[in-house]
């Protein structure tokens, strides 16, 4: 019975991919937008000959990028695990690498079955970005107080509710509606509550860099979180004041968005 | 009478430029293509209302890459030099970044004046080449003798005549013809006889870059020069042979073109 339902169903894939977003409009297909899952669709069709959606360990915005990001789908037909992992490195364009592909339990969803993800923030700090950091970083040539954006940047290690960091986006209710629920993101699964478990910067040279790794993250929520860490840095408000944000759950009460250029979705963890 | 010509000729400028040259149709001004000398030319007029053609150090072809290329021209308007700095890079995209802009001496010519030029040109060697090298590397993943490449690029320090090394390029005489003398790339200076000062690949971890410091070099050199390395490492030839090829004065001789990708100026001394 069971086999005669896999022979039917196939097999469960797990892919891991890194993309360079700045020329998607995010993970999420679109109508007449060229996406990451849109892409990887496309391609896998081109070399399976199957329509199938890849579902995403989560969305990520447009320009932002993945150094890991996790994807999962069913396919009818077998193939060697080596031989799509080429195939789709072949036809796929070059901002999209297959790092691996493999068959995995039929109990995996790249998003259901995710424990903690962890994302990387860039910030470049000189007065000229060089023209191959620019589309992965945010230039930031302000003096920023470095002590104050790690001070504040403890602060929201822990549970808490994250409503003040997530994004208020208008369209966001309007969209949900026609959303097929298997593409549903992180910020679907019930309150706004998150468990952040590291929440660190690092500087090396003129890279500072923000690396946050939690058991999930609402839309926005580390650009949010970045844009408010900055905000402290430049004096425009205390480090403390993030106790009293996050108590606040009101977007308003938190600093501005940082770009997406500068977010990586660094690796999820099953 | 110094003066009086002084202040009818303006100053004589040099800019330090960096930028990414995936997206510009190489160093020189075309019709109706986006060149980086183009861009820097009709950003300087919009910014100081005077149409220039700033000299670069030599022409770099499409998609080659300046970590530090140097231009000058003269202005008859004067600027303090950080603010002309500060204003082309308001308007210059962000894939040209201007390092330095500094009044400079009337005898100074970015071409003529260089003494020295070091070029690097990067290999990234792993099966998965991550999206944001691909820009600017050229991604190999076949067995490579690095030792043998590395003995390969040492034969060629020294003073020796590199037209194997030339691009034979039919549409260079055509272009020639058409050329402002002004604009003469450094092959134009009389025979292919150049000495290189130092040239050596160094791998650090996926990168396998090779760097070539030396007092001009002809058209795609650099770039003919890391094919015929490659074609070394992987044993298609014998580093010996490269003494035989630079006798040969053959281009057929040595090996292919390097994809443009991969090449960086890296700097020129003065």
């Amino acid at each position: 019975m069971t086999a005669n339902l896999n022979a039917q169903l196939g097999s469960n894939w797990k892919l891991t991919l890194a993309y360079d977003g700045t020329d998607f409009y995010g993970w999420q297909v679109q109508p007449n937008r060229v996406t990451i899952q849109g892409t990887l669709a496309d391609t896998i069709e081109s070399v399976m000959g199957e329509r199938v959606l890849p579902q995403g360990s989560g969305r990520t915005d447009a320009g932002v990028h993945a150094r890991e990001q996790v994807a999962s789908f069913w396919l009818q037909a077998g193939i060697p695990e080596a031989n799509l992992q080429r195939a789709l490195n072949r036809k796929l364009p070059e901002s999209v690498r297959v790092l691996s592909a493999e068959r995995i339990n039929a109990e995996f969803h790249a998003r259901h079955s995710a424990k903690a993800k962890t994302y990387a923030y860039r910030l470049w700090r000189a007065e000229i970005c060089p023209p191959w950091e620019a589309r992965y970083a945010w230039a930031l040539n302000w003096p920023l107080e470095t002590e104050r954006m790690q001070q504040a940047a403890r602060l929201v290690v822990g549970t808490h509710d994250f409503s003040s960091f997530a994004a208020t986006d208008p369209d966001l209710a309007a969209r949900r509606a026609g959303d097929n629920p298997d593409n549903r993101d992180d910020e679907d699964r019930g309150g706004n509550v998150r468990t952040i478990f590291e929440s660190e910067w690092q500087q090396s040279g003129d890279l500072l860099a923000y690396r946050v790794r939690g058991d999930g993250f609402l839309h926005h929520m580390v650009r949010n979180l970045v844009g408010t860490f900055v905000d402290v840095g430049r004096r425009a408000m205390e480090a403390e004041e993030l106790v009293r944000i996050l108590s606040a759950r009101n977007r308003r009460e938190a600093g501005p968005t940082a770009p997406a250029r500068g977010l990586f979705l660094h690796r999820v963890e099953y």
